[in-house]
């Protein structure tokens, strides 16, 4: 079917139900595929790497696309049928009842799930992680991921009861970093530190009630070791059974009249401060 | 009619239904008023100072609150009490019709506007900047603000093309620091380095392009010296006939394999790393 061109599939296929029932947590969880739409994040999920990252099985399963997307992204085709993942052409009706966004850009490719485990993500040779305890917004977490990826982190833990790395939001938030950054989720937080510890990294919590601001966490050469930086919930921040298992707690400094800043900028600005000194 | 609880006003009210057509952006910047919703913002622009910041009115011009919210927050309800702000009583329906998120907060102010002339905000005591050039997400504009507030910066100038700080989504992204820190709007890029240039500042455009990257940035000194940081559009960046106007071009190095950092993180990560080196 995905070969004919001129028989686009119905709004009632098999496939595209199921692929729309992956819009709920629900399904992803128990089938451990997810939905990513639009054309980079598609091409991303084509060519991760098939075999290696995540668990030895091609990331992209199958890629649901409007005659025109086909059209206007040749590459994407050609990439699909390099890696022998099914192009599905549908209508741009069907195509909406896929995609969660208002402009899903004619593609949707069904993943399977692209987390590690905690061992793979936080090693002996990790130098600087990313852990976001508790993070609720879909697209905090996203952003937060593209943030870590920026930086340079090895990887990123969802600890605690964060939001699904997998919901559409999230997923889109990432900007593709979701295909190439480490990721665990799901862990308690306490075993993050844990482990983080066991593989000789500092634990660094940045929160807002931190004694320490982080140009003085600087001075204090805190940023130039092996770092697990852990991050809150926006609303509320680290709880203190949290900020209690780290080394240090790292405020970043606000120096004009804002209340506080927002949990990816905060992210950013701790992660490349660690980043710059690790050099 | 304010001072009646007992008599909310209905959603026919010439005052609800002046309040309600500045949604609109026409009619913002026709009668240069704009809606700030939530207890947090409502707050602030009742607590600005009086004929200080901007131009000598009161920023907060009427409040529309439901009976509920006053219970909840006598300290709003007293504020506008004592700076003679008219408090109307309304109904939840009424607030809706009125707020642009699901959750309204059961309180919406109408302000006057608080941007302030580029010579005001751009001043030979400057020290930091931020100045956003095209920069059309209502979110990334707030965002950007609530950054360079957090950062300890004296002042945001919205040039070019750019969004609407009013918006409803903009005004509640900044967070409260629409009602800090010194604006400027619809002012062309061009004038706006002009006059930072004039005011003895070192004009900086931060853009993926950039030959030289922050860290290179900050070793060769340039972080140290007082600056005005040009960020661009997200999808875009910054067009050439802009960063040709820098002394220099500044990317905020990507040491991962993300694509790039959104505007606001990429804007938070500059304006610490100048804030840092002038401390």
């Amino acid at each position: 079917v995905s070969s004919q061109p001129s028989a686009p599939l119905s709004a009632h296929h098999r496939s595209v139900k199921a692929a729309r029932r992956l819009t709920k947590r629900s399904t992803r969880a128990e089938q451990q595929r997810f939905l990513a739409e639009g054309p980079q994040a598609v091409r991303e999920a084509l060519t991760a790497p098939p075999g290696g990252f995540p668990r030895g099985v091609p990331v992209a399963a199958e890629v649901f696309a409007t005659a025109d997307c086909g059209r206007r992204h040749p590459d994407l085709v050609e990439a699909a049928a390099a890696s022998g993942c099914p192009w599905h052409l549908v209508s741009g009706e069907v195509l909406a009842s896929l995609a969660q966004t208002v402009t899903p850009q004619g593609v949707v490719a069904v993943c399977h799930f692209v987390d590690r485990t905690l061992e793979e993500v936080v090693t002996p040779s990790s130098r600087l992680l990313a852990v976001g305890a508790d993070v609720r917004d879909p697209g905090n977490a996203g952003t937060l991921m593209r943030c870590a990826d920026a930086a340079g982190a090895d990887g990123l833990v969802l600890a605690g009861t964060s939001v699904d790395a997998y919901n559409g939001k999230a997923v889109r938030a990432t900007a593709g970093s979701l295909f190439h950054l480490p990721l665990a989720v799901g862990v308690p937080v306490h075993d993050t530190v844990s482990r983080a510890r066991a593989s000789g990294l500092q634990v660094l919590a940045a929160d807002g009630s931190g004694d320490l601001d982080l140009f003085a966490a600087e001075s204090a050469g805190l940023l130039d070791q092996r770092v697990a930086w852990l991050f809150g919930n926006e609303a509320w921040g680290l709880p203190a059974e949290v900020t209690r298992l780290a080394d240090a707690v790292v405020r970043v400094p606000i120096l004009g009249r804002a209340e506080s800043l927002n949990l990816a900028t905060a992210a950013a600005v701790c992660l490349y401060a660690s980043a710059r000194r690790q050099r």
